[in-house]
């Protein structure tokens, strides 16, 4: 340590205390109990679901923790005995972060296609963060790369694709696979559109989608230089389902066209009410266009673990991309989304180029293993990990059982908003995303846009409550209710309560309004 | 859960046993311990820096534990007894994933620029893991979104913008920041793009970049629709830093030329040998020429929060866009990148639309709460959580510290390579990347290619033997070797034990080829 500064011996200590592992031992502990105390509050419905805070407010509250420390550390110095007021303040940080969270684990979360995930799944995700196991070349992250290549392997088989045929990749989230897959088809579809760009060439590339894809879709037609109104938005059948008569129609108009066609999009299930597209119908028409068929299963895909809900994606092994978020039904914390191309030699069709400091000349075969080259992402998170050890601890059967329990509530919740007089299902769920109205007979004979409104009013009303956490939808252009059963313990009787509060809020609404 | 069928009973009873508390909280604490464990482990240098696996293999053993559920499962059906065997057998994979991956912990990991990181951090990260606080809509994450606004107010103004006139997001990774930072460009320079798309413009856009960018730049050109190879590569001073005058007459000729400029991407520092622009010089020419300048900050950004390195990057604040990643050189876990606006109102230039069923018309005021409008990422994990924990901890001071102690340990190895006969360093280093060459006197005379081919099968060799774990790069087209100081614990000491490690290695290298 000669060369160093002694200026900077004070720098050392305070770092030989941030690093010490008798901090990460106690801090840990308290965690552990910290966490499962929390989970079990949140499974038994004890408090708010969402617990409301004024943004604004919120914000000043997590920018007064960042400066507490150096008024603390005034008056008490760490010391030997500083150790246990460190993780004393890590606990105390700790309940913060769980007491202003929204509750996924409370049954009564029924909101967004994000999961209450399997909770020890997040365990082995702090494997890879205290660790910082990464990836971008194979060295850094052995591991990690490993356990991701072991994951498409099973996923890509559960596809329908024979081994080593296929390939993909992980990525941080469902919006950057659309992304990555859509990238790929792109470059596929206009040979140099990668190293000389868009421009300069008159002809404007053309992307097909599902009319109702979710809207990191036309989000990825933005950024990829397409334009986000560059898109052919195919039309449905009468259960939100692409037709497939039609999308010949288009295509057979846009080849008249001489336009270059980037890719069909379609969904398994799409996002508004959880429609899964005819894939071996959609796959045909593609084939005879001889177009890239893009299916977003970000959140169906999981259906392919279930012998009960397989059928759904007949066809999905026809696609020449596939993305699936192991973060929505998979139920494994954000982010782990797969792109998967049943054509392994389409991986390297994303992105062309290399990093001379990163790629080992020395080691060539290497490259084979080093996930820079396949991802937007340079440096990746070991974002597998849950998923891994869940499907190791648990097997696949766990899956399955966590599609059928809430798919089997999807069509529950229906059959119990068809029967009240008070409820009006919109669509007949395919899995569990159910959208829905409130009319309560005040509101039967109203305008449609009033009734609309309602919906939203109540939502807002009902989930600053804390008594539910559901989600805001439009349906043809109306305001309506959406749930999207994430949490596989919630029951039955969950539903009838959240009923029985929409009932409850919208009585006092209609009170106040009138 | 009458109408839920019967057969269903049995899938709740193995999802109840996988969401159980009990589970979480024994897990959780043998995580502790092993984690704990293995730190200490790793800061005492026991063991191999990097494990090193044959890649094929380590895929293989990663698949057999997806399936060995299946066959102990079938031995010992899960019961009450069962609990403890699950976790047992979650500590038994535990111990695998801390055995097979890198140790960056181990002060002799002095590899590429991902830090040995607070492991506290991730255990904060865990908090969000395991209940899975995300972003996209406020109420989603309430507290993940104050954390994340919480820490770009801290960075900003780190920066020296003034509260409230700047914006910003996180994102996942250094790579996804420069895309998004360059879309918002690319969106300003040219108004349709988003839009309408490249095509059908004849003017071809142009990007200006440090000739020796991070590779997600062209990366970026790619995937935007510009084109990797339309970016133009300001040339460099003999200290690697970009050249104003070159930048000006460049931006001159292109001016001439009628071609949109999308942004001119100046580093802080930059990837080869860590060499930062004269951004002050650098602003003076983009604000004459009135063109966005974006500032790759994704390591030398945290150099801001220390009063010996800070003059390194004046004038970042007259950047129109920064990339500044906390994974790297603020030492938390991958990933955590924050894309920095000077002007706040550019934030919302990245992406133009919106998803009704996400963002609520009864609440208008939230929006600017909502992260899915600023990212390319529609749920985003709570990646700001490490970072907020261990600042809120350790206070401000601990980041400082450890860019002051890595930085001098960059300047520290530099004068021992020069006072070496046998090493030949590079360049000056002005933070704590070091590129340098071994020249065991048998190679003194030897072609440049031999030397450089050696250097690159030196490493191979060295990190194999899990003795230290350092990195390949190129100079001037040649083979060299390269070091990047991200582990705080690293001392003068060890940087002299790898210099004897290379000279072992390499002779043993020269007897084998002789």
């Amino acid at each position: 340590m000669t060369t160093v500064p002694d200026e900077l011996s004070a720098a050392r200590q305070r770092i030989a205390a941030a690093y010490d592992p008798a901090l990460l031992e106690d801090a840990g502990h308290r965690l552990a109990d910290l966490l499962a105390a929390n989970l079990a509050r949140a499974e038994r419905s004890d408090g708010a679901v969402l617990p409301w805070a004024e943004p604004a407010a919120a914000v000043r509250e997590a920018r007064a923790f960042l400066h507490a420390h150096e008024v603390a550390r005034a008056a008490a110095p760490l010391t030997a005995a500083g150790e246990a007021a460190v993780s004393d303040r890590f606990a105390d940080l700790v309940k913060v972060m769980l007491e202003r969270g929204l509750n996924l684990h409370d049954p009564r979360y029924i909101g967004h296609q994000v999961p209450a995930p399997v909770p020890i799944a997040g365990l082995f995700d702090a494997v890879g963060s205290v660790t910082n196991q990464v990836m971008a070349v194979y060295e850094m992250g052995p591991w990690a790369s490993a356990v991701e290549l072991a994951m498409i392997r099973e996923l890509g088989e559960a596809i329908g694709w024979a081994p080593d045929t296929f390939a993909g990749t992980i990525t941080h989230g469902g919006s950057l696979a659309n992304l990555t897959g859509l990238l790929t088809a792109r470059n596929v579809a206009v040979a140099d559109a990668w190293d000389q760009g868009l421009a300069g060439d008159g002809r404007q590339p053309v992307l097909l989608v599902h009319a109702e894809a979710h809207y990191s879709v036309a989000r990825a037609a933005g950024i990829l230089g397409l334009g986000s109104r560059q898109t052919v938005r195919v039309g449905l059948d009468e259960r939100g389902r692409m037709d497939p008569g039609q999308l010949d129609e288009e295509l057979t108009r846009l080849r008249t066209e001489n336009r270059p066609i980037v890719a069909v999009v379609a969904c398994a299930c799409a996002t508004p009410i959880g429609a899964f597209d005819p894939l071996e119908e959609i796959a045909a028409v593609c084939r005879h266009h001889r177009v890239w068929m893009h299916v977003d299963a970000a959140h169906g895909g999981a259906a392919l673990l279930s012998d009960r809900h397989r059928h759904l994606l007949a066809g999905i092994e026809l696609a020449d991309s596939v993305v699936w978020d192991a973060h929505k039904m998979l139920f494994v914390p954000s982010l782990c989304a797969f792109v998967l191309y049943r054509d392994k030699r389409h991986i390297f069709d994303a992105f062309r180029q290399d990093a001379p400091y990163l790629f080992d000349p020395a080691a060539p075969g290497l490259a084979d293993y080093d996930s820079g080259v396949r991802s937007v992402e340079c440096t990746k998170r070991a974002a597998a990990f849950g998923l891994w050890g869940v499907w190791s601890l648990f097997g696949r059967q766990l899956f399955a059982d966590m599609v059928d329990v809430t798919f089997a509530l999807g069509r529950a919740f229906h059959e119990k908003l068809a029967a009240a007089e008070d409820f009006l299902p919109l669509h007949e769920p395919q899995c569990n995303i159910v959208v829905f109205r409130h009319i309560p007979a005040e509101l039967r004979n109203a305008p449609p846009e009033r009734a609309g409104d309602f919906q939203l009013e109540l939502r807002r009303r009902l989930i600053e409550s804390g008594e539910f956490y559901i989600v805001p939808a439009k349906h043809e252009g109306v305001g309506a209710l959406r749930v999207a059963i994430m949490n596989p313990l919630t029951t039955a009787e969950h539903l009838d309560q959240l009923m029985d509060a929409l009932r409850r809020h919208g009585r006092e609404l209609l009170q106040e309004r009138a």
